[in-house]
């Protein structure tokens, strides 16, 4: 890609963090205080969201869709800022497993990201300047908690469903831990109840790759006029390493030379594999804020349902009417089967209903993100069980 | 540690490259050039290495010690540099599994390293400067031509054992499928005979950190009066992930906060887990240079005994006599005890002799370098049988 385009994402993407483009805003002024985790209030703030669908006359059949660490609210339309079909496309539409003809889908930037919700790419208005490292730390509880503001200013009181993979299953569970009431049936994908000391050292890994890189000057370099453009694209590959299994990367580069047929003997991208994980690696850069990485990570970090309910997850679903579906995938190595038993086990011992499924696939973490029929299937089940449960008729 | 301290070893270490310490050299002049697979020659060059123990008078008692990626010659000695044990105390030594008492062992640094053989860090003769990126790009083999070459000069025709983990089990791959005349029996620990995909990605995000790091300059570092210390310490950080294993690091840190109870909010090291990190990173710079991590790490994604042998790794054992002892650890997942099983398979296709073990523990792939009496047990009763085989007598 040019410098020129480089340099026309970049300030599109910038653009986004206070003015998202094809997006609904809901700000919350200051009487509406988001109260954080750490201990002090964020307000004014914003939260981006898309809706798809229509909410019936009931309120009834409102689907939350949480996003993963790098995600946003476009899950089922066009991104802005890189033109791409929305990141959910497979499960989100009119006849799709989450069916907009159906249900009333809302998806919402999470706080602390960069696409329109506030968090450190946002203009703080005590200074005009971004927020950057002033920006307050965040936990996955407080962005469900901006959610369930967001919720109320829709005059929504209950969720038909929540779902969501990685971060955002972790945002299914907090869901149902915080607003047990609220949330009718939820579907966590891929994720675990407490982020593992491996994931953290990865996570720590990128921040410390992008913290590394002159160009970042302590979360400053809006001000500055530059961008860790190269420290971030090293934290995004060794994150995306972590998202494929060994077996799709094998399948899909094996030890396939890039373009010739022997090495270079250099430190070109000799292999396939090379120059896809750079090229991974620079166009991340393109669409995502170096800050908000750092915000995010920590979140997930700091994720642990049974720290916050006297050492047992168990303590977090109690007494909860909630319908389960907890999903994991076979070559996931970064929330193993073993940790969705976990949320299972957890779930049992409260007495909470659950069903669960491993699916058997060789693409890895990503995988609840791609062409999954037999996930596409399940979430269609699912779904379509509990709507039966909750008298939703199919118009809605 | 103070940067007092930290320039005192900066410097130390750089000194090795040329004059390395508590080691002998063997300096090959420009009749004796090192033939290299990149199609050039390097000459001159010197390889740095340590002996243990006493040559029995008919040569036939020695053990040739392969290290790993960041290793060096010091494995039964104090490293100069760290001033910490050699890296292999725990295999080699008086009455150790690999027992100096009766084996003559010989550990020399790789071609591309850093610790007194030729690499990118040594002077160039021709311009009085670092090598750096005008070294060039070396393999396995060419590391395997070096020691032969060592052997030579030190008038060592046969080795009784050649062993090694990692890029030192590459390392005894190579040795046997180069030179099968000369290795009575063959220890590969905890390696493959090919780098995977996921393996050269992982290399890959480690080069590119080191590279995106200004101060690295193109590899002119030395010149330029700098140091990429913060690019090659993401690197070793990303690194020493994969060395470890989940189990481990759980078991270890866990989610365990550094000297608090509770969450700082911050980007500090929270965990535990965070902070060791860091130390490995660090603590790495102070031992290590930059350029040759890059060398080294694409002298292992290059290697493929099979691309090297017609398309069958079968073909490069075949004929052979080296009796083979094929060892993996349960928790590795760089070096998964598939890619031993490969080994073993390749070795039975040729009729070669083999002997497999897959030793139970959560270490991950650094158990090879660790307290693993199963691994011990191994060892000994592999070079007894085998030492009994070739006449070897407890004398020596």
């Amino acid at each position: 890609m040019g410098d020129v385009e480089t340099a026309v994402r970049s300030t599109l993407r910038a653009g986004e963090a206070d003015a998202p483009r094809n997006s609904e805003v809901a700000y919350f002024g200051p009487d509406k205080p988001l109260k954080l985790d750490a201990g002090v209030e964020l307000s004014p703030f914003q939260i981006a969201y898309k809706t798809y669908g229509t909410l019936n006359a009931d309120r009834s059949n409102a689907v939350l869709i949480c996003h993963a660490l790098t995600g946003d609210q476009h899950a089922a339309s066009p991104n802005p800022v890189t033109g791409k079909p929305g990141w959910w496309v497979t499960m989100v539409g009119p006849g799709k497993p989450i069916d907009t003809e159906r249900y009333f889908v809302i998806c919402s930037n999470v706080i602390g990201s960069c696409m329109g919700s506030t968090g450190p790419a946002s203009t703080n208005p005590k200074t005009g300047e971004p927020w950057g490292l002033d920006f307050p730390v965040i936990t996955i509880r407080d962005m469900v908690r901006a959610q369930a503001m967001l919720l109320d200013a829709l005059n929504i009181e209950t969720l038909f469903a929540v779902a969501g993979g990685s971060m955002g299953g972790m945002q299914v569970l907090q869901w149902a831990a915080s607003f047990p009431k609220r949330v009718f049936c939820a579907l966590p994908l891929a994720c675990a109840t407490r982020h593992s000391a491996q994931n953290i050292a990865f996570h720590e890994v990128g921040r410390q790759a992008v913290m590394a890189d002159p160009e970042w000057h302590h979360g400053r370099y809006v001000v500055e006029g530059t961008e860790p453009r190269r420290g971030l694209a090293v934290a995004r590959m060794a994150a995306h390493i972590t998202y494929l299994s060994d077996a799709a990367l094998h399948r899909k580069f094996g030890r396939k030379f890039q373009d010739r047929d022997k090495p270079t003997f250099s430190f070109d991208a000799d292999f396939e594999v090379e120059s896809y994980l750079r090229h991974q690696g620079s166009s991340f850069v393109e669409r995502f804020d170096a800050n908000s990485y750092l915000y995010l990570t920590r979140a997930m970090d700091y994720f642990d349902l049974a720290a916050d309910h006297g050492g047992a997850v168990a303590n977090a679903f109690r007494g909860l009417d909630t319908r389960f579906c907890v999903v994991s995938f076979t070559s996931d190595w970064l929330f193993p089967t073993s940790e969705s038993r976990n949320i299972v086990h957890a779930l049992n011992a409260s007495g909470g209903r659950v069903s669960f499924a491993e699916i058997v696939t060789d693409k890895g973490h990503d995988a609840f993100l791609l062409d999954e029929p037999e996930l596409f299937a399940i979430t269609r089940g699912f779904l379509d069980g509990a709507a039966k449960m909750r008298g939703l008729n199919n118009g809605g």
